[in-house]
């Protein structure tokens, strides 16, 4: 008999920003959202600001099953002090590193089901020394992967696209680019639609770097010279990869149905067409780790944080499917 | 009391493409798609080809609107030879400049409210020594502007966008962005909306070109040394100009809700949002001249030629934007 999939980590991230908000409200509609039981980490300051609901503090996740049907459960990691919300500080960085770095460990350990993480101020945490250029580098190195080998997919219902580069200036993308880089993106990302996805045989749509898809050299070489070997390489392994495609053509209806998966050269490729067609629901999947970690697609939002009006539904969409990947992973 | 308008002038573009299917589709069901009296512009063989509805052959377009209600008013501009639907030829390619040359000139004489352009092969055209990149810049300089002074907006039902740089390599995108040439097609883009869409107070996003807008600088400087001053100078002549915003979250719902256009740094920036919202319905508009002019955002598609597929809703929606936009200049 299967053991039952033990709860999953949520980290509350920045107590400044929504991350506190929207975990609360994923519990005030736990039922109405399809979740299944889940430990908020961080400290219970920060969900006090912003919510009244009930909380139950717990020290062991074996005890938060029963927990989760009276409040929300909460690993409390106290932080020196709670700012004031909305306002960035390098204590507010403290408080979700701090909780960042518990959520995975359980993961890790396999006390948690898998990892949610919620948003963070990168330019504090930076400002504490933080040495990774983000919450996914953190989470591969705790799972001793290097960053070069896992992939941050953006899933959304009706789409899924992973970008090859990511944070780097536009000017240097094409110079970024290898028939490399690509292939082991493709190919981590094959991997990851098998297993947190399910999907048996995946489809993968590799995205062209030029426009028309270069029109055969004429409007630029990158997808011949660099990007097609990558697509040849992953095909002569058996999977089902095309491309490249013209990205302003494989992202309408029709066109989705035909592909798992976008894999996409460049941020804004990415995250353009799964921001413009799934802003609300847009999930973050960090593909290629041990364990399984998501993140709604949303930052801290401090413009609008104790306003009562932060969304809840990616951060809603991030835990449900950290619970479908980690049961197909189990 | 004003005229009536006079007719739209629809050039039929390749005939071995979509466009004459399209054209005789928007004929039948031009009530449906609230479609104003149009004439087609082509050789009559590449409609029988692919239709059986009624052509009515007129000399004179005073009397298209008369013919609008029995049949299909064409001028017909008959070809060597017509060729194998879904092949393209140099034949072909005279047939469409021909049908374009004298649209345009019918629509720069006032006899046509406005042209709209059917689908050509580039290729074919460049074969036959046509030197400009594609229709825009043919029908620019048959209006005497220079291409660099108009702009190619891609209007959808909840999404306009117009791209600075075109049909050009991505790894050239960045070095040919200049304050002079945003600021020039930022304006040209307000003129737009106040001429062709009535928008007296038009507001106009512009786009990032660094992922998350560059971040301060970290992530490139673009957006602050070179697209930060043409929205100053824009700004200072009064008009409504907002930026520059990350790409990536400018193009959901809530966004678009408050911009009338959003000025692109590139070709997929501004095509990949479009046609994944609206790929069914873009519409290629030429801001910038004196006349009208619009066009399905689609192409020949010869891969479908001939199979009674092809979909005439971007065809419908660029007539009648046409109509609509002329009706608002007149």
């Amino acid at each position: 008999m299967a053991s039952a999939l033990p709860p999953l980590a949520v980290s509350l991230g920045d107590p400044a920003g929504i991350g506190p908000e929207v975990v609360a409200k994923c519990w005030d509609n736990r039922a109405a959202f399809g979740l299944p039981p889940f430990v908020a980490v961080g400290d219970a300051r920060s969900l006090e600001l912003v919510w009244d609901g009930p909380i139950e503090q717990i020290d062991d996740l074996h005890d938060a099953d029963a927990a989760f049907d009276v409040g929300l459960p909460l690993l409390h990691i106290p932080c020196s002090e709670i700012h004031r919300l909305g306002y960035p500080s390098i204590i507010g960085a403290h408080c979700s590193l701090d909780s960042l770095e518990l959520a995975v460990g359980l993961a890790r350990s396999g006390s948690a089901g898998a990892v949610v993480t919620g948003p963070v101020s990168k330019q504090q945490l930076y400002a504490i020394g933080f040495a990774h250029p983000g919450q996914t580098e953190f989470v591969a190195e705790r799972c001793g992967i290097s960053p070069a080998n896992v992939a941050m997919m953006l899933a959304g219902p009706t789409l899924r696209t992973v970008p090859v580069t990511t944070h780097v200036p536009f000017a240097n993308v094409a110079g970024l680019l290898s028939s490399a880089m690509i292939e082991s993106r493709g190919r981590v990302t094959l991997r990851g639609l098998q297993r947190n996805f399910g999907i048996a045989e995946p489809r993968l749509a590799v995205a062209a770097l030029n426009p028309h898809a270069g029109e055969g050299g004429a409007l630029g070489r990158e997808d011949i010279d660099i990007i097609q070997p990558a697509i040849d390489a992953l095909r002569a392994e058996g999977w089902d990869v095309t491309g490249p495609m013209p990205a302003d053509t494989m992202f309408h209806t029709a066109a989705r149905s035909r592909y798992d998966a976008a894999l996409c050269m460049y941020h804004d490729q990415a995250l353009i067409p799964l921001k413009a067609l799934h802003f609300e629901e847009g999930v973050n999947v960090t593909l290629g780790l041990p364990i399984v970690r998501t993140a709604p697609d949303h930052g801290t939002a401090f413009d609008i944080a104790g306003q009562d009006i932060a969304d809840p539904r990616a951060m809603a969409a991030a835990i449900r499917l950290a619970a479908s990947s980690a049961a197909l992973r189990r």
